[in-house]
């Protein structure tokens, strides 16, 4: 394995499911929000419908319907029909706010630290998320992830999968695309970013939607493919 | 002090010259280069000189006199007309580029890890300098830097003190300028952030250009003034 991918300097990481649980944190954040603002709502069924309003949301701003907008504004808008949608009313913009940075407080998957920790060792580490730099930059202090590097699908103006985020993340660290390897739990976010030449490692994560709905996902023969960072660390070689 | 500062919420670093000792790192790299390819000359001048042709540089890219090109291309470009200038000859592309990667191995001055590890705890810390985002995180990994975010002028296409470039590092910050504190040892460059909003802190370098060549800055009036990153941290009340 490791001279298969002896070119590789940097590993950059899908966020939203790869690296954090934002079913678990959503709902555990909304639980505890309800809970003090009196909220009597499936939380459940509000996070997976606020995730499920983030790809049309991006494709809105991809065919030019919206103009740009960063994910803590998409976010915000998907937040304000689910507020209405769930009937819940009397919030006040500071609680609106509050809630919608909960995207900002996401908690990692129990392997993520010590995998990334020991990843870190040999290679740059960076997200490549269609979160925005804020986001990324706060939910790192949050959760105590060891970046070396934030990048963000914001810094192209564009969103994942579109060529561009993949092509500037590796001109930004100063590599060619087959020195950098794409980290992800989505085939599709893999898929793109080895068309502009990245190397691919799929880290299938089956409960990112929550316990009763576990994903499947099929991984293309050229991904490497791990359980879990610290079994990715142990295929690259990393002690 | 920290009445007056309570708005804030990140800091934004410079880097060459605040953070790191460029002068003090080009040298040794410089003897330590020399020593190994027999290359007698005095390196101190070099340094001084590679430094000098800087600003020029980025003048030319201000000006549209040559295309965006990020500092490791103007370095180079500076190193290129050194090499001549010394009469060094023989050495190979790899060689050079190594060189030129002297920028990215800076070393920081003594206060600056300790002091950035007490100021990351209650706030965000970023650079914002007009080095790349390759170079930047080179650096942070090589001298262990512990920056919350890379923020570069690179991801304006501008260079300090242009105001895009402080501009942007605040949006994509998600903070207003208000809410953010530029730290360098350079007046223009806190001039320039403060006339888009930022707070100011001047941390002077008088070493910067080495000890034959100690320079003095002069503090506005609106400046914190701190001798080192750990004052910084005491002014701002951080234990």
């Amino acid at each position: 394995m490791q001279n298969a991918h002896s070119d590789i300097k940097a590993l950059t990481f899908d966020v939203f499911g790869t690296v954090v649980d934002w079913y678990g944190s959503i709902v555990a954040e909304g639980e505890t929000f309800g809970n003090t603002h009196g909220i009597d709502i499936d939380w459940a069924q509000f996070a997976l419908k606020w995730r499920a309003g983030y790809g049309p949301a991006m494709d809105k701003v991809r065919r030019g319907e919206l103009p740009w907008q960063n994910i803590d504004a998409l976010h915000r808008r998907i937040l304000d029909g689910l507020l209405d949608a769930f009937e819940i009313t009397g919030l006040s913009e500071t609680e609106k706010e509050y809630l919608n940075r909960a995207w900002h407080r996401l908690k990692p998957w129990p392997d993520a630290i010590s995998g990334l920790e020991r990843l870190r060792k040999r290679y740059i580490i960076a997200t490549l998320s269609n979160g925005n730099v804020a986001l990324l930059t706060n939910m790192a202090k949050f959760a105590g992830l060891p970046w070396d590097c934030i990048l963000s699908a914001e810094l192209t103006r564009h969103y994942k999968p579109d060529p561009e985020v993949y092509q500037t993340a590796a001109e930004l660290l100063g590599l060619s695309p087959n020195e950098v390897m794409m980290v992800a739990a989505h085939p599709g976010d893999l898929r793109a970013a080895q068309a502009v030449g990245f190397q691919t490692a799929l880290v299938p994560r089956p409960l990112e939607y929550g316990p009763d709905n576990v994903r499947e996902v099929t991984a293309h023969p050229s991904d490497l493919v791990a359980t879990d960072f610290n079994e990715l660390a142990d295929l690259l070689g990393i002690i």
